[in-house]
């Protein structure tokens, strides 16, 4: 079994680390500040460049990239494959491959989809070399079993995981402020958690329908076009403003849906934005 | 079985129309634009007074509250009880009860929540008079055995139904700038849907979270705190303004988020907006 390094012991660091050690790679960690990893099971480095001179992959999880040059040692790196698997920017994870074309080093960018790590309900991706990621595609399943290689640019799997956290924490925005505004109406979470939730279980045949549209560069708008979405987001807008609450996000999304409808879309479906907005 | 007369005739009213006329009460119809509902169950009125004079209870479903003054007759209607399914601000709502108790109309309001009439899948709110409610809902039921009576306040239909539709709305336009985002990045529709879904299937049960965070008042950051909600945010706009994207809607829920640190909230979690947020 391939040896393998952990440099970050937080959440996801413990839970890499926990999913190879579970699968017999003889693993090696490392967390900047001291005192992690003891419960583990997994030699503790006394150093980033001790623990990445044990193995010959090195997988680094933190907080954010300013941490992941803080932590990585190109000199120890040299001839090693990197896995970064911190999140950011697919721009981020294009200057950290530079960076490591420079210094000798193999880099594989990855996201973890969902916070799960190692068994069925992982959702890994990862992107860079594909004689890379094949090397080390049995030792990444430790992973999770469903990892999927999703093309040589390295930003590639960043670039997935910032299209689904914009739709994400978009619809979050969506959520928290449906529940500001009911309260704001004397409504209780209570009464409306069931419709909430109901109206949240359309999204996923929605977004199928988006990407037939998006597929088929056509968006029509038999069941609501433009111009009806733009005619009901100002009935709510006059809620939210009579409720004197911020519309900030609805005002965007509005603005946007103006600026379709000047474009000569007013007739067309809203998933027309897909392509549009920008 | 109540006569029912159905003014206006787009989608809504014929559905309307169809399922009364289906439960075996005699329906009439009218609708402004003449040549309407021949292919309907129903006895076209020569006019808006004629039609309301037919029937007990008038139901007005039209394209907003401008074409709804534009169709009311307030003499026509002195006591007889009007329904309101137009959509609308509650504000709206209450403005045409006042209206209606002014000219002796009794006034009923209402939501068809998920475009559906008729049968075990439509969910209609109604709000006004319990009394009114009551007398008339042998006959709403025809429209839809799942109708809830949601309060006195005729406004409070229509208040549910805005909530629903910020959630709605918002997740949508996050919907459709994630595919723009997915394109920018050179990410096809048919690569990231599957994954899409996965992450809206995941919003059910973070609304049921919210929720109980909100009956709690108690906001926890323990899965994810503001602060780490504007650090991968921040992640996010920079992706965007990298792509030359319009960021218009993640600004502006970046800076609500950046209010609620501000104001002291940076360890607790993206829920507390759903309080916080104004």
């Amino acid at each position: 079994m391939t040896p393998v390094t952990v440099l970050g012991l937080g959440p996801m660091g413990r839970a890499i680390a926990t999913a190879l050690a579970a699968a017999d790679h003889p693993t090696t960690v490392w967390n900047r500040t001291p005192g992690k990893g003891n419960d583990l099971d997994a030699t503790i480095a006394g150093s980033a460049a001790e623990a990445i001179s044990a193995s010959p992959l090195v997988v680094v999880c933190v907080m954010n990239y300013e941490a992941v040059r803080a932590v990585l040692d190109a000199d120890a790196l040299k001839g090693r494959t990197l896995l970064n698997l911190t999140g950011g920017s697919p721009q981020q994870a294009r200057e950290m491959a530079e960076w490591a074309a420079e210094h000798g080093i193999d880099y594989l960018d990855g996201v973890i989809l969902n916070g799960v790590v190692g068994g069925p309900d992982a959702a890994l991706l990862y992107s860079g070399p594909s004689e890379v990621y094949r090397a080390h595609q049995p030792t990444l399943a430790a992973l999770g079993e469903n990892g999927t290689y999703v093309g040589e640019d390295p930003g590639r799997s960043a670039g997935f995981n910032m299209s689904l956290l914009d739709l994400f924490w978009t619809s979050m925005f969506g959520v928290v402020h449906a529940f500001r505004l009911a309260a704001a109406e004397n409504i209780s979470p209570a009464e409306v958690t069931g419709y909430a939730k109901a109206m949240a279980g359309m999204l996923p045949e929605l977004i199928d329908l988006v990407a037939e549209h998006v597929a088929a560069d056509s968006f029509p708008g038999d069941a609501s076009t433009l111009t009806s979405a733009a005619a009901i987001l100002d009935d709510l807008l006059d809620t939210v403003r009579a409720d004197n609450l911020d519309d900030g996000v609805l005002s965007a999304g509005r603005a946007t849906v103006q600026r379709a409808i000047e474009a000569g879309y007013g007739q067309e479906g809203f998933s027309r934005l897909a392509v549009l907005w920008a």
